[in-house]
């Protein structure tokens, strides 16, 4: 199959909330069904496009703002981007929203949501330790902000719900859309 | 027309020697074809994924590898990507080949040849006088090297061809390899 127009969908959340775990079986499924998906990782970027830019407020705009340039160009040639980067900041959030609505693709904003109390519990880089003891500057969500999407397309909640849970909400909203065959997921 | 694996055509050649003027009407031939076209124009990357970047060899190589990073992720997913940047250096051209290759996609490395006495009389945006006055550090085969390919798929010369003589070269490579059909060009 495919599509004229592309597809970027795009998982904001603090780290360690999900985001990447939750966009591996989306884009199988969507790989599974003919779409040419890429699946723009935040560290993979940050080594091939940002590297040398910090964590200010400037240079996780930049780094996000180039995230979304490469996730709008490739949705313009009919691919699904699905990002995975904190992205914290709503104002270029929504740019990029712009940038790939502009070109006639498809933007559809997963925020993923989990407390800190469950994350710091979680842990798994023991960076929340770390960043609650004061000994990490600018760690989002702790030192740093996280701005709430204000009206994203699907929310869903890992501090309450299983990754299938979370996952079945995704494909929910995907075949909504048409982007899914009811049924793609038969588990 | 949807190519499973895509293309990347690389221009590169000093500044003002034809690069852009010779991927226009490429570009406009092959989305004709029915392939989706992405021009990655070497100041369009710096806005957008190199700002802050310089004229060493480091950051020239640093943008190379960006440019070449988004036309290889485009490439492997079916886009005909055209890039148009000066891309000095040897070892980096032949390494961006590398990643595209790896993925199934073509590379083809277009050398737009021109003589330096040409240029500096062409001289369009002046920089030319400026940078064999001595008064432009790191300026591209003037005080700053630039290495020709050596085995480029497509060698044309704008010192000695006209436009047309060119895109007709070009044109006879991407035949010859199936990227478009006999006659596509007409003129």
């Amino acid at each position: 199959m495919h599509m004229k127009k592309g597809l970027t969908l795009w998982f904001t959340g603090l780290s360690g909330a999900g985001k990447s775990t939750l966009s591996a079986p989306i884009a199988a499924l969507l790989t599974e069904q003919g779409y040419n998906v890429e699946v723009l990782d935040g560290d993979e970027v940050r080594t091939h496009l940002s590297k040398g830019l910090g964590f200010s407020k400037d240079d996780r705009d930049t780094n996000i703002r180039r995230i979304g340039w490469v996730a709008k160009t490739l949705s313009k040639h009919g691919v699904i981007a699905i990002t995975a980067a904190i992205s914290p900041y709503r104002d270029v959030r929504d740019e990029v929203r712009g940038w790939v609505e502009k070109t006639g693709a498809g933007f559809i904003e997963i925020y993923v949501k989990c407390s800190i109390a469950v994350l710091a519990e979680r842990d798994v880089k023991g960076l929340y330790k770390k960043a609650l003891a004061g000994e990490i500057k600018n760690f989002t969500g702790v030192s740093d902000p996280y701005e709430e999407p204000t009206d994203p397309d699907v929310v869903v909640d890992s501090s309450v719900e299983t990754i299938e849970e979370s996952v079945r909400k995704i494909v929910a909203k995907l075949t909504e859309l048409g982007y899914l065959q009811p049924h793609a997921l038969r588990a």
